[in-house]
């Protein structure tokens, strides 16, 4: 990026989402010179995820359109506002993070953190523990792979879609159970497995029904079970109390309760050492160009991440 | 008692639950020795809760009559069954515990332990924190007492009984709100009054909607909600997920999450050091022979605890 953008407006090819549901449509916009305090970055790489789709669809919350999604993104600092002394023109930067290949690092900052956090920040697993995984999506797997790192011996995964064990085996996945295929509650089915319920649960499909078995399936007395998934505008958490009484915990947790600026360079320094493994999330790659079918990709369940090159 | 009861079933005075609702009526009962790993105590005191209003009433579970309550008592070891080495004839005990003047520390053997083990066990406030009493019975009144021994500077009472509030006043309760008193959900003012909510709450009432106040009145990001109370059996305790996405914890406990064996020597000898005050739960005493006014003192809100001594 020419050093003489700096200050001024500047023409970007944007994917802009004009109405719920509807194909993105590349165009040229306009992008401001950052204020202070901002940071105007050239996006090299994106993804897409569920949050996406999520105010994509705008079933959840108020519609607002026309917007441009896009924030599991990596690339480099083009400008900075006034004020901004800790990053300068060429930086790699997630949103979030330096000195990672941004081909890999971006898809951190949205699912995998969310998931992964969930599990090593707020679940916190013990080693030869058990853990129950609600949803199977790239954020279950990733809390899959935290719950794997803490040591955990006995990964349970529940998801409608059969085909995504053989995938989650590869995420420490150990156990499955499609609730298609049980005359009674998933909750009970896993009491049952595991002597009255796992160590802890983290639910990361955003189903109702789905929070209500987290909590429920979770044992009494120390179970800790962790809400991820994001619900609907008109949602309702559901159970009877007594299964708080019965010394269980409900958390819940906003992108695995990072502090993105303080605690994402560890993670990526996790990566970097190769204790977390990100290339496995990666499913599909696409240029910039294709975006909308990373969201068809991502709406028949068959990708975790599609990784998205934005100079193609 | 006379030794020579040892291995006999002995006759002994107990008030008898026969119906829900209807006063107790005091008969002669015979009590069989000791089986193995059980002790036969010849109660002294007892005090009265809601939890014996509860099965007494009946409303909440399975009604199961006739009963005999009295699980906050307090008294001296007659007999002991075979493999019982921990205790000897002669020895005082709750239920639970040695070494302490019965008379005051029967009370300790479920409200107050329920209560106090509520704030300090489980909810945890920091000195200088600000914490939230649904509720101001005597299990209420001692979780308040738990917040003032942790150092909290701000304990919000919360209760439909605006009298209670200069009783709370002993117990530490710096502010008194009475739901009544506003036309908005008690969870927004209470946001209101603290710069967006309490660091944590506990619920000590056992009504469905003070459950869901509780955990919607603690801070985004650190807030602890605490279930305490005995919800009604077809209640279901209902909020939106994103009340928990927002980083707040909710928990259950069962008794203050006290393992009573190990944990209560140490809630005892807080009180023989004069660290915890009991006294003031003792509002009202009566002899044996007139229990069922202790159910007319509680069930009018009139009472903390009334003493009952068995001998009288």
């Amino acid at each position: 990026m020419a050093s003489n953008t700096v200050g001024k407006v500047i023409k970007c090819r944007a994917a802009v989402a004009w109405e719920a549901g509807k194909p993105l449509v590349i165009e040229e916009v306009e992008v401001a010179p950052p204020q202070a305090g901002e940071v105007r970055l050239r996006i090299l790489y994106t993804s897409l995820c569920h949050t996406d789709v999520y105010f994509w669809e705008a079933k959840g919350q108020t519609p607002l359109f026309p917007r441009i999604l896009g924030h599991e993104a990596g690339g480099i600092v083009e400008s900075v506002g006034e004020g901004v002394t800790h990053l300068k023109p060429g930086d790699q930067a997630l949103p979030i993070n330096p000195n990672a290949p941004l081909d890999k690092v971006c898809i951190l900052s949205c699912g995998v953190c969310t998931g992964f956090g969930a599990t090593v920040n707020v679940a916190k697993p013990k080693p030869g523990s058990s853990v129950a995984i609600f949803g199977l999506g790239a954020v279950g797997l990733a809390a899959a792979e935290g719950a794997r790192i803490s040591g955990a011996s006995r990964i349970i995964g529940i998801d409608l879609f059969p085909n995504r064990f053989e995938l989650a085996k590869k995420f420490g996945v150990t156990d499955f159970i499609n609730p298609k295929d049980h005359d009674k509650p998933v909750q009970q089915v896993i009491a049952e497995m595991t002597n009255g319920g796992v160590d802890r649960a983290v639910e990361c499909s955003g189903n109702i029904q789905a929070m209500a078995s987290a909590l429920e399936c979770v044992h009494d007395g120390w179970g800790v079970a962790v809400l991820v998934g994001l619900p609907s505008k008109d949602d309702t958490f559901k159970t009877h109390p007594a299964n708080f009484l019965s010394e269980r915990t409900l958390k819940g947790t906003y992108y695995g309760n990072y502090k993105p600026r303080t605690d994402l360079p560890n993670v990526v320094e996790k990566y970097m050492k190769g204790e977390l493994e990100l290339e496995k999330f990666i499913t599909h790659r696409l240029p910039f160009s294709e975006i909308n079918k990373a969201f068809d990709y991502m709406l028949k369940g068959e990708s975790i991440r599609c990784l998205i090159k934005m100079d193609e």
